[in-house]
């Protein structure tokens, strides 16, 4: 038996809320369906966010209680707060993602709240969740772990503080996330031992974007430091709407590409995957759909991991 | 100190020998000779191949004798045979590279000849080189080293077998090349780990194409393993006119971010290799121009390698 990955779609979340258009909720349940029975076992489906600021994430609940029927797959969703994260709750989400900056200009302008206030209010998150009857797994993800287009470089002795006070604060798992693209796999291997020494196992994915072009080389550095999770977006949409120049995630469909060649497991299918991409271009209409698969499709040497 | 890698920029000859248009020579000479004033300090500048095949690159020797006017490069040229490398010396070239294809449809299909035939080819050029006055390398560039579209799957031991044989017709170095870039990091660690119990360090270089979006995250493997040379194109040019499916070459200014901005020195100007895409876009209008770099400029956190 190879090894597994998992890889988490987070389109529907971080790429619609920086499309140009609106996808249609019928049309996101659909490409949702689609992307699970191609495989996918997790997929953060929206964010709990005002409406005002990302009208493109309006209809996350409809999109959450959509998603819970899909046997087998984890309906995860992003909350910038208790009040969002009590809406995922709610609306049935397995997992609330909470953003949290380690850059203090990103934090401000995504959160309105300096990174350790936003730590605290992830304490309230878990305190919350605590309470409540029905298990929802908290994910932190520390966003701007590799630069900040607004602030800069970002040292790693933030990031481990950071996700410090995140394991302090009770979450169950830490992701740290390049929001604008910076990163580079020397980068990588510091901070994922940097952080893996400050919280342990708590560190489990990386959220990359792939800026700058060495999104896939990021990921094959956290792999070799031991990651086995990833966020990534089908088509490499995506973006910050408060993070001036980042570019979109990496694509999931050359991540699967890059793994399953690799002899690790992802229980997705490739075509069945990139057949997906349709449901997408006609689901946001004009959006660019990037991605090296999906222009070159499939080598016929091609196998996937058993 | 930091660590020396050597970017050999084959555009002008891997990307405009399939490009649509045919790039005017005194283009070629200014576009080659500000990539050499950016830092680039090996370019190979065309192929002494027949005008039939490939008309853009019949201009092959006046590029070369232009090239060597320029302090400091070295000028390399590709040549499929005994007649390319007797041309290559006439036009002053320091480094002749000979493609030998592992797979046989590929070898026959490029140079219209078996693996081991071109291998033998290769030993007459050695011969003949070494009794010349001038001293000129020899690199035997591996092609279809990580698969063959026409063959498919192309096993290690090919690989090996091919660069033993020539290292034993006397080249002085060997690149493996992913000629239509089917290759992936677990394949880069286990190939020139093979080749280099058989070669040595005669096995100096890869040449990587991003047709799946694993060229970087290849090469990475490949400086894990301690390759210390690349092949690259500006702006992610190149194919190959016998290799159906074939994308780009790995994009020069994306591999030295990925190199620099992991302290590897490459003594290439990023700001100034970045603004020869224009003249690369004058001499070849209407060239799709790749490249993360190109399309969101240098982060203002990078510092170069020093």
């Amino acid at each position: 038996m190879s090894e597994w990955v998992t890889v988490c779609e987070v389109g529907p979340r971080d790429g619609l809320q920086i499309a140009h258009g609106i996808m249609p909720t019928a049309a996101k349940t659909r490409w949702i369906a689609a992307m699970a029975a191609a495989g996918l076992r997790e997929i953060e489906v929206g964010s709990f966010v005002p409406p005002k600021l990302i009208p493109q994430m309006a209809d996350t609940a409809q999109v959450v209680q959509a998603a819970r029927t899909i046997p087998g797959l984890l309906v995860a969703a992003l909350a910038p707060n208790l009040k969002g994260a009590q809406n995922a709750y709610a609306a049935g989400a397995a997992r609330v993602t909470v953003p949290v900056s380690v850059s203090e200009g990103h934090s401000r302008s995504n959160t309105n709240r300096a990174p350790m206030e936003q730590v605290a209010e992830v304490g309230r998150i878990a305190a919350w969740l605590a309470e409540q009857p029905r298990r929802v797994i908290l994910e932190a993800g520390c966003a701007t772990s590799f630069g900040c287009s607004i602030d800069g470089e970002v040292p790693t002795a933030a990031v481990a503080k950071v996700a410090e006070g995140l394991a302090r604060a009770g979450v169950d798992t830490i992701a740290l996330a390049d929001t604008v693209g910076w990163g580079n796999p020397a980068m990588v291997h510091e901070r994922v031992r940097a952080v893996r020494a400050a919280v342990g196992d708590k560190l489990q994915k990386l959220h990359l974007h792939d800026t700058l072009g060495l999104g896939l080389a990021n990921a094959l550095a956290g792999l070799e430091e031991g990651i086995r999770a990833f966020d990534s977006a089908l088509a490499g949409l995506g973006g910050c709407p408060f993070a001036p120049g980042a570019a979109g995630n990496i694509v999931t469909e050359d991540l699967v590409f890059l793994l399953e060649s690799m002899g690790l497991a992802t229980g997705v299918s490739l075509p069945e995957l990139l057949a997906t991409r349709e449901l997408l271009a006609a689901g946001l209409p004009g959006e660019p759909l990037r991605g090296a698969l999906g222009r070159a499709g499939l080598p016929k040497t091609f196998h996937p991991a058993r």
